[in-house]
């Protein structure tokens, strides 16, 4: 089998067996054969994807590289290029340039970690040290840089002129909104309307990008591209409502730390958002736990409290459900089939992912 | 007149009237001549150059895009996009395409120095603090990215398919130089090999795609374009041992704080090589001085000697020299005319730069 379920410290999060593991869990048990039956069907794509990943960052020796080569091996969901070989395989199916595609679309998102964990002092990620605490903040800022380069590069050589063009304005959307971030820190940001606007720039427009990549690749019409695309961009914001929610759902203890977290960092959470609407008394208690050196446990116990008793958490997850709904109904401008199914499949099952 | 001599707190440091100081200092009146009458030919290019740069950085009020306009308003030489533009020039003129070129160049170049400065804790630059002292490195982190995708979407626009490619293999080369950099910390690196291979990487690249891109973009023909890039090869060289040669020609105190600062970030300089080529005493002697937390005075005062007793500063100037020498020499490729007459003067002048 080439996508172990639980390989020792590696590939644990990838999200195809996690998602089975999930639905047979709660019990949904139709999802979960549906899932596990397409499985068979893209793991040699993800096989193909990890190793194209590894050989593109086989060369040099250098904390850089070190630090590029340690985070890219933990694995991770790799739900991104996951997303660019079922969008090829709507089409004429999984090419060598559509793994290109997919492997800029991980080495992009991968180069983003690598420069946040600089940025938000991170320690631990995928289950081990940052790469910055093994090799430095230097090693990871020029890792990071080198990663995007990399992306770059590999979009090119796929031969897709608009698709370079396209990256480069994700990445510019990427960017800003981790701008308005910095410039929100200690706040309690733009409300609702300046959450959506963080999430499409950091999470959304890159998904947007792999499906629609994906499709080009394919060879599929313009407007079965878009479709793609428009997919991407539900599926990304849901994705990041439901990291959110699951932020958020935990005991008052991880909440607390979490939140407060967030707020120092300028991070907004959904939930959040929707409970300081509604619970007046919650925005100044927030705020100033967020400036005290660690988390009194009461207000986190408070705002545990405010997030299930306003209805915040579940409205949240009610959005995240509203919006795959969605990007799974655009999925019919696409020829049926296995890969289209898929698509449906990880999308309706990320809705239960519990990390 | 567009680019004063010395503007209050900005463009200080812009390369033409600097060396036309530098040269009538040093009584070499034809040369600074030269450059003066040349002079008022490419300031309107410098002066479109810099509007369009702070068009480029306009919109965004965060900490993020506040850190790049921060860097790109203190000026600096601004000698890239110069070689964009008299490259240009040496063909059909400085057009739209040159300009988004030569701001591309800026770019990359300043995306560089934001990194640079978050890497080795850099608290000065240009005679005003660091972005990163005044917005923090986070927004110094993503300024930087945000330059680097800004310059390629200008390379972009511009329309040579190729110049883009060659500007994904110069970021890679820099990239890959500071690797080395970073793997060499505290450690005498690998000689004049290891050093010429850094400077090619960190330095000498990006001034040959500068001088390949301008000749593309003024229409020149192939073998003319690679005679720009050979010039810029050597320009860039002699430039960062030009650099090296100033850093280590000061008085000991100076000398001391710089050369252990830079070998306690994996930085060689060409003097000191060959002064450890030639002192085998002054290896294990710098080595332990980087370790400390101050210079001792006496180590500074010794190196100071070794530097300047070997011949290692006054060879290391040589070297500069026969490589622009060399690097003029190619420009015969070229028709005669002012853009070439500046593109020798610059490069001649630039030896008798003392900043």
């Amino acid at each position: 089998m080439l996508l172990p379920k639980d390989p020792p410290g590696t590939g644990d999060e990838a999200v195809l067996p996690t998602l089975v593991d999930t639905c047979q869990a709660q019990g949904i048990d139709p999802l979960a054969e549906k899932i596990d039956a397409l499985r068979g069907w893209v793991e040699d794509d993800l096989a193909d994807i990890d190793k194209a990943l590894r050989d593109a960052l086989a060369e040099g020796a250098s904390p850089m590289e070190e630090s590029a080569r340690h985070l890219v091996a933990l694995g991770g969901k790799r739900l991104r290029p996951l997303c660019v070989a079922l969008a090829s395989r709507c089409g004429a199916g999984f090419s060598r340039e559509a793994r290109d595609l997919a492997v800029a679309a991980e080495l992009v998102h991968s180069a983003t970690l690598l420069h946040d964990d600089v940025v938000d002092v991170g320690d631990r990620r995928r289950g081990a040290p940052t790469a910055r605490v093994l090799y430095g903040n230097a090693a990871s800022v020029y890792a990071g840089d080198w990663l995007l380069v990399h992306a770059l590069r590999r979009i090119r050589r796929a031969g897709f002129e608009d698709l370079l063009g396209r990256a480069l304005d994700v990445l510019d959307a990427m960017l800003v909104a981790e701008g308005l971030q910095l410039a929100w820190r200690g706040t309690l940001g733009r409300g609702v309307e300046g959450y959506f606007q963080v999430v499409e720039g950091k999470t959304a427009s890159l998904f947007r990008w792999a499906l629609y990549a994906g499709g080009r690749a394919g060879g599929l019409s313009p407007a079965r591209c878009d479709a793609l695309e428009a997919f991407g961009h539900d599926l990304g914001v849901a994705f990041q409502l439901l990291d959110d929610v699951l932020d958020l759902a935990g005991d008052p203890g991880a909440v607390g730390k979490s939140l407060f977290t967030d707020l120092r960092e300028g991070k907004l959470t959904f939930p959040l958002l929707l409970a300081l609407e509604r619970d007046p008394h919650l925005g100044p208690l927030c705020l100033e736990a967020s400036r005290g050196p660690s988390v009194d446990p009461q207000v986190a116990q408070r705002v545990t409290r405010s997030l299930r008793d306003t209805g915040a958490l579940r409205d949240a997850h009610a959005r995240a459900e509203a919006l795959t709904l969605r990007g799974v109904s655009r999925l019919g401008a696409l020829p049926e089939g296995q890969a289209r199914s898929t698509l449906e499949g990880v999308a309706l099952a990320m809705l239960h992912r519990r990390k």
